[in-house]
């Protein structure tokens, strides 16, 4: 169960590396970038993102020996989904934020329209590249319908898009964790529990080991939530003139409770992989990272979480 | 060769009919709308639409013996599509349109978040649905994927995406007839393009078979997005604040040579189904009535367009 024979920064680094290489493939196919269209698309993936969804993609495939060329095109699709999102939550009718990683927005880099295209355009993407003969030529032949109908139904109006409109309409109530909690469960959690999901299907996980991973993303995509807002709470202070209608968990549940929920989260990630043993080791280490970029911020000197930092035992 | 056995109207209007009520179906559920996004979606979808390219696909899937049931999924889907489009293209960051079908547009009623997310939601759920067990089990095995990579194909970024985009780019330039017709090809024609083949794909139709439907439908597409403007340029008499940088085929080609381009593609229309004698009556019909809807309004009084009467001829 000990982290830390496990080098996750390298594992990261390394996913990042040949997700890229795959979605460079799939975006440029004719290597001449010549409408504005194409070369938003391009500047909101190819973007520096972490990769988180694509690498969970892979791990959870890994994990029950799915190969990686038939898991690649589908953890390609849910970052694509992913950037469609950013791109449209991005926009002044959403949270209007100019920037995204340091660099302007789309629609602040190519206007709005494009933006909103753009975003479209990722979308639909996403479900091509699913459907990429390469791809589902290696699938069991069934499988392919149900992990595209898997991730249509987790990034849409009963998943993704539902917690985005639920934010939207939340924004002037008084929010309780518990309503918060549902709401990033669909927000943030239904695209990186399909994630992991799509990968463990893949692999050929029986209806057990399925429960396990869902149960593991689960918890995995709200610790994520929590320590994004954490994070995005310790940024702020003193600028917070963005998101101020956001509900953030930090202000809702207080920075001790917050950090408290991550870690019965991340205890949650842990022993849904516990009867896996070392081969979950990757999985394990991921939910640690998760957990830890809030600690590894506060020893940055912070003053916001107090994490065991037993249970994030990582190879510094 | 000769309409007039064939009751256009009623067939439309059939058609409408179970579209309408297999969309209904798939938005509503459980009958408690709730959220705004759920009001927004059915407020957009179940609106009053034409439902032409669903009734292209079941058009041409019966031409080739495809079972309704086969085909409605991906009819509904299709139409989702379209939906999404028109939620998308009336955003102010696109044309700017304050109604549609003379009732508020999505964003106007809802506001411009719910709009965006709405259309995302849509885009989403049509390929939800078009991976509905009911459906995709009735279907030849390795199908189910080659659908919908066939229409992801033709609704993003190198079809309707792709049209949108240029014909942003190209507002401000000066158009050619030319230019503005391959824009068209990928703008409405891509959508409408894949409507009827997907119909005959689940039909089992073969290669000739196929291309004379593309053949087909391209040629229809065209001729919708010419009559189209044709409409509009009449209607916008004296009224011309709106759409004003949109490129128009009455503006670019004048109204004559715009209804002799939609008599030469209806002729496409017609050749092109002329090996399937009375089995494609419906799809002869379907193609008279488009290219018609200008001459009718001409008879209403209008003064723009001639078109050739012997080949409109329907029932009247």
């Amino acid at each position: 169960m000990a982290g830390d024979g496990f080098d996750i920064e390298r594992y990261l680094l390394e996913g990042k590396g040949f997700i890229e290489k795959a979605l460079e493939q799939y975006l440029q196919k004719d290597e001449r970038i010549r409408s504005a269209l194409d070369q938003a698309v391009c500047y909101s993936v190819l973007n520096g993102g972490k990769r988180l969804r694509p690498i969970l993609t892979v791990a959870a495939g890994e994990l029950f020996g799915a190969k990686r060329s038939a898991v690649l095109p589908f953890a390609c699709a849910i970052e694509l989904i992913h950037c469609y999102s950013l791109i449209h939550d991005d926009l002044p009718a959403m949270d209007n934020d100019d920037f995204r990683r340091g660099k302007p927005s789309c629609h602040m880099q190519f206007g709005e329209a494009i933006a909103l295209l753009a975003g479209d355009a990722l979308l639909t993407e996403a479900f091509f590249i699913m459907t990429d003969p390469r791809a589902t030529r290696l699938l069991a032949v069934p499988l392919s319908a149900k992990l595209i109908r898997e991730v249509s139904n987790a990034a849409g109006i009963r998943g993704m898009i539902a917690g985005q409109s639920a934010e939207i309409e939340l924004v002037k109530a008084n929010v309780t964790p518990a309503a918060l909690e549902s709401l990033d469960r669909l927000k943030t959690g239904a695209l990186i529990t399909t994630a992991a999901r799509v990968g463990a299907l893949i692999g050929g996980a029986r209806r057990n080991d399925l429960d396990r991973v869902t149960r593991y993303a689960q918890a995995l995509g709200l610790a994520f939530q929590i320590t994004d807002d954490m994070l995005d709470a310790h940024e702020a202070v003193g600028n917070d003139d963005n998101h101020k209608g956001m509900a953030n968990y930090c202000r809702v549940m207080g920075p001790e409770r917050a950090a408290e929920r991550v870690q019965e989260l991340l205890t949650d990630c842990l022993s849904a992989m516990q009867p896996y043993g070392d081969r979950a080791e990757a999985l394990r280490a991921l939910a640690r990272y998760v957990a830890l970029r809030t600690a590894v911020n506060e020893s940055a000197g912070g003053e916001i979480i107090a994490l065991d930092q037993q249970l994030l035992t990582v190879r510094a």
